[in-house]
């Protein structure tokens, strides 16, 4: 060992919900590996609480003052898993200024604030880690960050909702509707009591702004992220989708896309699709997450595990807080993100997608060839029709290739207009096909 | 930025075959976004190689003289895609030496030697970073040494040959037998011409000490792991499995393993094994690689990609090259693996194991009890037996529940010199099952 200091490495831990209980049962509990693994001790100093009382801890590391114990001399890395803006984000620039370094699962403030907090880690030397901010347990931060540092990265694609993810993978097993999924998801734990985080695409979309910016090397914020929940998903989609040998997702996609002007620009959204069964996202089923990322060089890789829950977040935070220790002894600091190439955002409206438009219509000669022409006069090439049924029931269910997304609308509008279309009846976007 | 050195950084890269090309015109194509990403310049200073003549880059940059490029002054950084022993160790030693960080994918050097490489990266405070080693462009040492710094690894399985997962998955797929399969992967070009280091394991081997050492903080090497190859499987042995609903594949397993003593202990083994399709690996089909690791708190992640080519060990070898270069510029060193548990190896007796037997059986009365009761004799427990056929072409298939390697070994011995055992058809190892 080149004489590595023997100064301990004090913790302090903001928050003890269920990640940071277990991140302290990990810190107690392994103390002896963890000292080996670092090269010096690693001392928890105390535990920020809302409210004290008996929480499972030797009650004098428990505090309700963050504040002093984040400022205390004999802290030097800050576990924040308080959630939320704030207190969060001022605990944190005030460690980083004084060149605390921070491990965070926060990926709420993370989404809106990675500038302002990876400045100050910067300018003080200090290390910004947030591994369980995305898919909790499972390592893609740091691959994208890292391991392909030296690739490029056209897509990313994950699965980054464990509740969204367990609700669609019930409805395609049982064929129930939404809301009693929901209902049910609730019950068994998998949704919380307000899960419009959850089922509106906050969450995932949160997630993709800070997938997005490692990616591209590129500074994207929630508010860059088009967004759709699954909330109008219906047992009917699910059936559609079957027939169709898709199922549907909730979809963090990132993609780079090159604009009619040669510009490149970047596209971030969140929004439920169909996804054939044969894209190894599919079997990805109930509350686990996987991410899918296409680079240049490396081709498809995917990483998959458990994306949330108390223990697995707990590891993410556990490797960040070994590294951040290590370079604490050893000098130096880990890589940070880089932003340098600062990508456009392209509008949702000039993406890239895939259609899938199913609608009832007038069971007469010539509908197949209007409805053709409609998808035509837009510009949006067909992939495939199916006609089924007959008489009241019978139906056009078009599959388009890809097209923007602005004249994929202006289609499925125009096509709702026309006398012989009685009823769109669903639109759902394709994804993860090689077209 | 906090004053980052511009001075640049220099590659010197030690071979130019399907690694070293792609290593090379990534160097060139990408040196803006490398910059950006490094903070400074990364200059390709020369490439060595055996025979000097075209090799499609500048003239100037070639040599036959490897030991004068890495002790040039102005090389920062040795990429060795020679392969081989030596002169490849030699030469990273003597960068390692020098203060220069090493970047490899020479497994079969690892496996023997990580211990002393390590060490003069340690005494020189050098970076020696591996990833490309082990499944080509899939991150899983990165992971292993740093996402799971915080966790507890309990196991480790992973599919990392991709010729006999091809030579595997086509045998599945088509019913052809394993020589005609192996002909026709090398006319593919999935086998070299020696195929040998391939289909008997010793890739695979390498690779599984790699993943050990990092996996239990325990110095593995190749002699440590136990190995078998695939060249007795048969279509049989393929035939069975379907039948069983499992599959048969290439595992390299690495496991803490308790023994009787109370002593902890690891596991480390190569061989062909009975994969259930509702596994994770049993998917994983032609050249590609995936490795599942289990970890106390993380769970079960798995990460999925292609193991070897050109292009994806070079991104993989790029990704090690952009943070080597980024803590030359910021000063500190990466993460090195690290040793001190120092757990002992598991004798591959110790190891418990489930088999599956097949076995011709005479067909009267009392045979199946007898077999059961032999089974019993050396304390293997049996989970499930099957009766086939009748007369002559009776058959008894038995799976087993865990036990030790040699008590199945000596069992299987046993049932051979029994009367009524016409002839024990096939033995196979089965993994993967949660009991």
């Amino acid at each position: 060992m080149s004489a590595p200091s023997v100064h301990p490495i004090g913790v302090a831990v903001l928050g003890l919900g269920n990640v940071g209980t277990e991140v302290v049962r990990i810190l107690q509990e392994n103390a002896g590996d963890l000292e080996a693994r670092v090269g010096a001790p690693i001392v928890l100093r105390g535990i920020a609480v809302r409210t004290l009382g008996d929480r499972g801890v030797a009650e004098e590391l428990l505090t309700t003052d963050p504040h002093s114990l984040v400022a205390r001399d004999d802290v030097d890395i800050v576990v924040e898993v308080f959630g939320g803006i704030e207190p969060a984000k001022e605990l944190m620039l005030s460690a980083l200024n004084a060149g605390k370094s921070v491990v965070t699962a926060n990926k709420a403030l993370l989404a809106d604030y990675t500038g302002e907090l990876a400045e100050a880690a910067e300018n003080h030397r200090a290390d910004l880690y947030f591994e369980a901010a995305v898919a909790g347990a499972i390592p893609v931060v740091r691959p994208l960050m890292q391991s392909l540092a030296g690739d490029r990265v056209d897509r990313v694609i994950g699965i980054v909702n464990g509740t969204t993810n367990f609700i669609l993978s019930a409805m395609d097993s049982t064929g129930a509707d939404y809301s009693e999924t929901l209902a049910e998801a609730g019950r068994l734990g998998y949704a919380e009591a307000d899960p419009t985080a959850d089922v509106e695409g906050y969450d995932a979309a949160s997630k993709a702004a800070i997938l997005a910016s490692l990616a591209f090397h590129t500074r994207v914020t929630a508010a860059d992220v088009y967004r759709e929940g699954i909330s109008s998903i219906t047992a009917d989609d699910l059936a559609t989708a079957r027939a169709l040998d898709c199922t549907v997702k909730l979809l963090a996609l990132c993609e780079r896309v090159l604009g009619e002007d040669g510009q490149e620009r970047i596209s971030v959204r969140v929004y439920p699709a169909l996804v054939p069964l044969s894209h190894p996202l599919a079997s990805v089923s109930g509350a686990f997450n996987a991410i899918v990322v296409e680079a240049k060089a490396a081709g498809r890789l995917m990483f998959y595990g458990q994306g949330a829950g108390g223990a697995p977040t707990a590891s993410a935070v556990m490797g960040d807080l070994v590294m951040a220790a290590r370079n604490k002894v050893f000098g130096g600091r880990g890589p940070a993100d880089s932003t340098y190439a600062k990508l456009p955002i392209a509008p949702m409206g000039d993406t890239p997608t895939r259609y899938h438009v199913n609608m009832q219509v007038s069971d007469r000669a010539g509908v197949l060839s209007a409805v053709a022409a409609e998808f035509a006069k837009f510009d949006v090439s067909i992939s495939t029709v199916r006609q089924e049924g007959a008489g009241e029931h019978a139906r056009l269910v078009v599959v388009t290739h890809r097209a923007t997304d602005s004249a994929l609308a202006a289609t499925v509008k125009s096509l709702s207009s026309l006398e012989f279309v009685n009823d769109v009846t669903s639109v759902l976007r394709l994804e993860g096909t090689s077209e």
